[in-house]
């Protein structure tokens, strides 16, 4: 967030956040484009739009690769548009390059709604940091969400740790597995225990599908009668089939997915959840724009400089070290 | 690190200190646990005994449940104790309760060791914050250090974030595959190849083996091309065989790791990698310690607590949120 300093827009940008608020799709491109690149005006940018927030739905989408996931993606929009709604698509790759091979077929596939002038598809990938990209993409949200996208549909492979950061921003998430899934799902269990609101096994033609799906929902009650996590509402995971590919139990997610929704909704759980995702989210860019300062200051301040060479040299032991610069009365004072 | 305004250790930590640095075991044992449960001294502990340390090689082993990583400890500890060499070993299980069964089990089977005081034998399992966590085997390996081992083992499950912040403390990592391993390594794939040094296939007399070792140098030498990091060393990453359990193929094994160890010393990659090291220790206890001091005046400063209030309500938005909270200039004062 170099942009934490920047008093103003330049006329551009500023141009670019009313056009976007008016609808222009192209401006809201170059928009993410900036906050993908974290332009020194991302922070000014987010200011400018956060009133016209916090009205869409983000459904999350997790699972290995080669489940389909794209493929449901493409389904559910198809259902969405039909019912009239909106839809905005982010499609994040956190994985190195060298991987990113099923990734980029997916995006190729997805195109079947890039003609429909309301949906928006944006993917996004690593740049540079991963921790970045959790941010980035909580920023594009953002602005998909202020753009006025009803739906906002996040993609993302596996359940690294990035790939929780992504998928904690969705206020529903489904975990697309296929009946081929089994042995890796025993490594991830646990992560995917703890973002999975509903389960899909997609490609259930296959063989194996129904005892993946009778495991699952097996380990789902186990993991909630286990688990010690707060219930603020009376939920139990499901575990649906689906052959997206062929269309086949995609109106049986979406069901799901509104009736995830309603009850979070109704309850209260809803706000009370991204009440804690917006504490924690604040959270994380303290984090972020506090060592981004340091690290600037580091540049410029021959003492702090000192400090770290110190304890990079084995001289110094960190904890003297923190002590040390959490004391400078300037530390923080933007140079 | 709630120890970094604590000026002087309690009389009974101070003892401890000096009885471990002195070779007691159960000092050292009960300061273990100190670090463990991140106890308000461990910001002196860690002082007093950063003079000693520094000395020991750390080695790490990572891969699968199941893949035989502590029988390889195991066989590899047996080596080096047959050289005259002492060693410490650290089990970190980072995953959740849940999944905790396999690893129980390979604990159990270290205790071949458990009598030779030559061996120091660690399990840690996530408490709270999985951040904690490398953190406090970072501590763990500093404190193995300055009690005089020589060699400190580092195990740890699969390859999720905090794998990866745990076995980076490592100067040279072991990825531990088996046979079936095949899969898994396909979603896993990026992670492993930022880590490893060298790969083991361990119960090599199982179908696979071969294939597996096969395609292992393919994508070592793939990557190996492709990479943009910075090639300190020239250093082809090695797949072994081996058969822990009948003790087949690990002097090869600890062949290989000395080698890589003896290049990575003669051609002062080792200190530079370290200093790389600290450096990003030190960043990372910063950032702790910010997080701590922020949410210590969160609990006792109205304005603060105001502040994130209206950013959880989505009244504020975090990038102004931050701004007024970074310009406060009595943030970091010790309350």
């Amino acid at each position: 967030m170099r942009g934490g300093f920047t008093p103003m827009l330049d006329q551009k940008t500023e141009a670019l956040v009313e056009k976007m608020l008016a609808g222009d799709r192209l401006a809201l491109a170059r928009l993410i484009t900036q906050v993908e690149n974290r332009s020194a005006a991302v922070g000014e940018i987010m200011k400018r739009v956060h009133g016209r927030t916090g009205r869409a739905y983000v459904l999350g989408m997790t699972g290995p690769p080669g489940s389909g996931k794209s493929t449901v993606v493409d389904r559910l929009t198809a259902l969405l548009r039909a019912e009239g709604a909106s839809v905005g698509i982010v499609a994040v790759d956190p994985s190195s390059p060298f991987t990113g091979g099923a990734v980029l077929g997916d995006r190729i596939r997805m195109q079947s709604h890039a003609l429909d002038p309301e949906v928006f598809i944006r993917s996004m990938a690593t740049r540079g940091s991963l921790g970045g990209l959790a941010r980035a993409t909580s920023d594009v949200i953002r602005l998909l969400d202020a753009f006025g996208k009803q739906w906002i549909l996040i993609e993302t492979v596996g359940v690294g740790q990035t790939e929780l950061d992504i998928i904690k921003q969705a206020d529903t998430t489904v975990v697309v597995l296929v009946p081929e899934s089994g042995d890796a799902i025993q490594t991830m269990k646990a992560g995917l225990m703890e973002v999975a609101d509903i389960f899909v096994v997609n490609k259930a033609d296959r063989d194996g599908a129904n005892p993946l799906i009778t495991e699952l929902r097996f380990m789902t009650h186990l993991h909630r009668a286990g688990s010690q996590a707060p219930k603020d509402i009376e939920w139990e995971i499901p575990a649906l089939a689906t052959q997206a590919q062929n269309g086949v139990g995609i109106e049986e997610l979406l069901a799901e997915v509104k009736r995830h929704r309603s009850l979070l909704e109704t309850s209260g759980a809803l706000e009370k959840r991204r009440q804690a995702r917006r504490r924690a989210g604040l959270q994380a860019l303290l984090v972020e724009e506090f060592t981004e300062q340091v690290s600037r200051r580091l540049k410029a301040d021959g003492n702090l400089a000192a400090t770290f060479e110190a304890v990079a040299d084995g001289r110094l032991d960190p904890y003297s070290a923190v002590q040390e610069i959490l004391r400078r009365p300037d530390l923080l004072t933007p140079q």
